[in-house]
């Protein structure tokens, strides 16, 4: 019988001769990566030892050893007085080993009916459900913050864009709550992958095959808060589809960061000039000093990418994996955490740009002050005395062609021109912007009255959030 | 006013002088991705034309023309009679070009308070819900082929494998139920996409701002199967969560797919014998008169980094995309209608690969028969007796070391290496594969009871689906 | 003898009974996709004939007819006279059989020596071949377009802009250089592909292990135009190493036109106004009558993704696939084409919208007239009298703050402000634009002078292509 | 005049007021990214200042004090003294500040004619330089390693498979050899890459227009080993190509080492058994005594995932990016570095596994004993006696048809089998596996003399490296 079972990185040895080669060490060293899953290991291997004794499997000092043994062991990992060894090749291992030379015989009872590979996957699960819970508030301040700035900025009216060319008049509010919305729908696939997280408890699973001992899965599965024990053993243990619901949460998440950023970017260029981001959001440059440079707002729109190519990672590294457990899914980490922490820094920093920005009605007034942006609404107009849309558009359209070749706006079209397209001078519409935002009352519109309603929705279905 | 509104490109014309450039026109053109998207094209202009009509925005003879234009359209569509002009750029176009030959000024009415950007999401949305129904039958034939042969196959036992090493036997159906397991999170994630893809109607929401007309969005809505009209008309014409969430459906089902294509070639080698993929299944080579292939299988293997890159892709479309609006959003259709596509090639040839395949039980006999699937069920035993879990597991370790370096299995074991190992021979558990898999009878294990269990279980989940 | 060797998919038949079942053909089908190869198979196959007959391996006669019968296959596949057959499930069987039907048993002689394998790759590596030299020229063009710009505009000063924010001013000409500089770098990563893809020749590998015959590899391989034979018969068959070039040299093409449609986009915007698309590279609206978008420039941002999709799609199909040849590698064609037909269609569009674009120097000036644009120029004036540079950029930047502060810009700094930043208001260098870009004088400066000689460089580097 | 220019996060200030806000702070911190580049920052600042001082742009004791500076920085650095400050937010900012506590004004000089924007560039360029230098290394150990396997194993012969079935024998040299011949065209892109990240020095080319000053670029760029000084400053700090090129050869090496990784899992498999991985390089399970797994074959196998993911959000960060430097590109420096870690782990890892990888001979002839490899050979020695080739591909189709249906291989066909299927009993070829390999003569082809060629060709070519 093998003397000594800490042998570096051998701790389950037994069949092999030797230690393992230092370039493989490193390569498999999982340490630096899963070390943050210590909370959830020490919580699952609570609820299976609790288990285990109540089942009568292990003895019940046994038991009660371990428990007290994990106590420690989480003492110790809080504290940073835990010190890691060698042969310590990922958190569990660091952890049983541990637990062995404080609780003895005990500890090697802990794995009793176990094994990494359903160990693991629950120990990400908790983990993943917890950051989900976290993110979760981290999301609803960034929606706050904005539904704060709408709300303040009710009145404020600046051209909205499609291709990147004045279209119409939107209010702020009204523009501003598009990534509301987008936000609620993240959040919903939030609310998916958590209960992906929490739908089905692994342990019990076993290597692949489930386990020789009659162990109380429902048990186990209650205590740590998943709904029920898993239903197949070789699915439990090879698949990771609940982080694939994380990462595509993280990536939509992403994507809509990635707009907002890109918007206050263009918004707070000199030549729009709609949006100052505060200086405690900014940065200079090292050699131009004048600069100040909405980098939140940059590196939110780079993150984007970084979310996106770890979702596809994860999808290229599962693909074509064969059952059960391959040592592939070790690098499921990497990805999943990548994504979680570029959420962690990513959100709070752009609910602080948001919060803090400072709005410029004055700049967006002068933006749709002249031009086109009234356009539609003059076809519109059109339209209600008869004419058919698409011969609206086509006299509009010939009328702006008239205006641009003399150099000004529609508001500016003399008497002549209207007429040469047909419009009668004497019977136009308000073409100001607040006239043509005032048309838009349909729900979904940017008419102040369905705006408020919008933003008063908005406030209740956020305030309704556990 | 234009005479002719139907120059090429530029049936929107009026600010424009003469014809887009050759290269420009063959790279905007969209009609070759887009036409599959006329069903849907009709339908939701006949709901429009039918609310304008009934809120008298346009005659009601007008309504009336429209509705019957578009009949004749869709006749037109559906028998290949219509034929297509230079100047249809996309599906929407030519419809309302043909509308407007067949019904005059009614036609050019068609598309008051309404815009492309509201009108294309709206037919890409009906869309990808009829797809998604479609796919959920498809998906539901694979998962019965699957349960067929499992249930045929219930007392087939195989290796089961971690790192492709043989691990623990399991039975054959406990293996193919791993894969209903994965697809049923499928479908799960198939409704998910289907209710986004229904969520909310963007039709009403203009180019961006809303519509400047009495429009009856919940009608259109209802009208549609919606189940409200777009909180913002912003968000509503500028994202396409719900193609996002339909790719994250469809990549999952892609690696389920090539996990399950891997291991039937995996399982269709010489090597392992498990499964003869049937002759109508399989091709043969140019050159090697002896070759059977399992063309099925690898293309289902393949096809999941197709799935994942067309994912990606989006993503990589959306992010840093100002509202409202752009052009870059028409390259949302070449992901989206890849995937489906794929999925749509890929189901059925699966689902027909796995019903039509031959499994041979005889061969996975032969590899249970020896070697060291029942290491962990001895390694038990000893805890049994009260010996801690990882001292047995270092016991059996040794034992397993000696056997290898005699040249045999733990069957073959002899008394003297038993003793050696401190296990007494004549307290021996049942070591065969059939002994083994009995000794999981938990919930999710590979015993005979809890995976005629899951089998009935996932039968009568897969009957309530409607 | 089977009398008939056309079955439905079954050309290679012998040992297969039945026909392949309908789902399987429809999956397995890859003739829409490789039908474009036709030209390169003829190709590939009248090299491998003639050096058949020349090696005596088959009757020189025979060599004879098949070169005929492929001369008349060719006629019919270029006039469009050639009736595909339901068994032609690839373009290599669908030539294959129809030679046989013209040339009967020497039709049947011409796949002696070869494989599926070796001739696919060897068709798609004549066509990558092929496709470089022809994407040369388009990228070719496309720099001309810049360089004939910016020739036009050596004078015109701009912004330039770190994270969009005004940074200093710079020659339009120098702006477009660095995208000249780019597409320079693409012109050596297109070069390095073609090498690649016409390196080692793949005919005469067979399946995977060589051919039994005495066969010319040589031969055929110049004949070809390849460097050489391939120097192992595995890695010939199962590796795709030149489309990953290819495709690579595209995504990174693709990012780059990415950028520059940015830009465009940009610089069109009303915000901007530094450039105007000419109507031909343009689109309207259909119910905004007075929008010009720049289509062509937010499609050429679009498509980086999908190419960047692309080549990691092709990189996920080849990721963890054994040797030699498995059908995944069938796969490689979607993702190959579908980044040459983009650049095939983006090139020509990108080169026509530089060309035709108006570009506006009075908009440029008004952006470059008052502002912050000649902080580090006063800086440097600082640095030149001996301040210490971090020093001097701290006085430049609280000057910069007083004038943000009273509204101006530092052209408008009065002598108080001046004298309150330690600055001598009688000692201060010219501020202007154009005095800032011509203290930037060193290579790769935006001066006149740096920038006419970058212009000379890249005309004669341009002129230099073959 | 501010007196503190260490404001937190603020080295730069001057327009700022107050500290930057946590948050952002947190997001915008590069350091622990960008920490290992200080040897190259030092490098890069030395170069800079010898030429300020060469050229007088700062007075050459100014240019002493920072040299010595720089090396009492380099030598806190090296030590692990350096104490990093709360404001230091990249690594170049750190070494300013120290410096200019060391130096003094001195310190101050040193961003003389410098931003940031270049600096960063040309610090990584020199570190991909150096990198790619040692991964050369560390590729040819790996092929050095394949080819002593190679040559010990030179008669050995295992079947060779496409769609992972028997397809035909082959030397085990010679499948070593197409992974050799894999990386050896990585080593290609390896050097291109090199070469990409030592063309152009970005140094003088300021923040995006240049610099102000005369400054000598030749001697900074001769200094630091480039080619030439970049021929466009706006390109120069706003591309990021060289990372693409090294990325590319990291992705494809990645897919290389995976294929071989996954050649590794399959050959080790009990089913297969040609390989055993040594203890050194392999893991046990947790739970399963018995179980030996070829972890760093699955890793090698895995990793291709993360590279490919890396490259194509680099893609994806710099798509759509207008000129010139955007915070985004920030983000380069995660996906490059994941990936120079990646292979830094996992190429000495598989050279570690290779060199000591076992092979089993016998367990590879009894998998090439009967069967029907020899099938082709079989259909070949018809053709040499007139048939044509798809008749005797046909005829031997039928023949292996019949000795599946009877249940045994080739070797064992009656001469009723070979009759009744056209073949002479009496003048049949050579079919065991040697006979057949040893058919394969010409160049590429896995008979003896070509593969002893290639192996001695290989060792010459890799003999060449410096």
């Amino acid at each position: 019988m093998p003397a000594d079972d800490t042998t570096r990185g051998r701790l389950w040895g037994g069949r092999f001769a030797g230690s393992p080669d230092e370039a493989f060490d490193r390569l498999n060293d999982s340490l630096p990566v899963d070390r943050r899953l210590w909370p959830h290991d020490l919580r699952g291997s609570r609820a299976h030892a609790r288990m285990l004794g109540a089942q009568g499997i292990i003895p019940a000092e046994d038991a009660a050893s371990i428990l007290a043994g994990l106590d420690q062991v989480g003492q110790e990992l809080g504290s940073g007085e835990f010190v890691f060894q060698p042969g310590d090749e990922d958190i569990h291992t660091a952890v049983e080993r541990r637990l062995t030379e404080i609780a003895g015989d005990a500890g090697r009872r802990v794995h009793t009916a176990r094994s990494r590979n359903d160990q693991v996957i629950t120990d990400v699960l908790l983990y993943v459900r917890e950051t989900l819970e976290a993110q979760e508030g981290l999301l609803a301040e960034l929606m706050s913050a904005l539904l704060d700035q709408a709300e303040s900025q009710i009145d404020s009216i600046l051209p909205g864009y499609t291709h990147l060319q004045r279209a119409q008049p939107v209010r702020l509010a009204h523009h501003l709550l598009a990534y509301v919305a987008m936000f609620d729908r993240d959040r919903t696939r939030l609310r998916i992958a958590w209960a992906a997280s929490r739908d089905e408890c692994p342990l019990g699973s076993g290597a692949l095959s489930g386990v020789g001992f009659p162990v109380d899965r429902e048990a186990v599965a209650t205590e740590l808060g998943f709904e029920r024990p898993s239903a197949n053993s070789m699915d439990a243990v090879g698949s990771r589809d609940a982080l694939a619901d994380y990462l595509h949460f993280a990536a939509q998440l992403g994507v809509h960061l990635s707009r907002l950023g890109a918007e206050f970017v263009w918004w707070s260029s000199e030549e729009c000039g709609f949006v100052e981001v505060a200086d405690s959001f900014a940065s200079g440059s090292s050699m131009l000093p004048q600069k100040k440079n909405p980098d939140a707002a940059e590196l939110a729109r780079a993150k984007a990418a970084r979310i996106t190519a770890d979702a596809a990672g994860l999808g290229g590294v599962l693909a074509g994996l064969p059952l059960a457990y391959n040592k592939d899914l070790q690098e499921d980490k990497h990805f999943l955490f990548d994504a979680i922490d570029t959420l962690d820094l990513l959100l709070p920093a752009v609910t602080g740009m948001v919060a803090t920005a400072t709005f410029r009605p004055d700049r967006m007034n002068d933006a749709t002050a002249s031009g086109f942006l009234a356009a539609t609404d003059l076809a519109d107009h059109l339209v209600r005395s008869g004419t058919p849309f698409r011969r609206a558009h086509e006299i509009v359209g010939a009328l702006v062609s008239a205006c641009v070749a003399a150099g000004h706006g529609l508001e500016e079209a003399s008497a002549d021109q209207l007429a040469a397209a047909g419009l009668d001078p004497d019977d136009l519409p308000g073409l100001t912007a607040r006239d043509s935002v005032e048309l838009k009352q349909t729900r979904g519109g940017t008419a102040r009255r369905p705006v408020v309603d919008a933003l008063d929705a908005a406030r209740t279905r956020l305030g309704t959030w556990a």
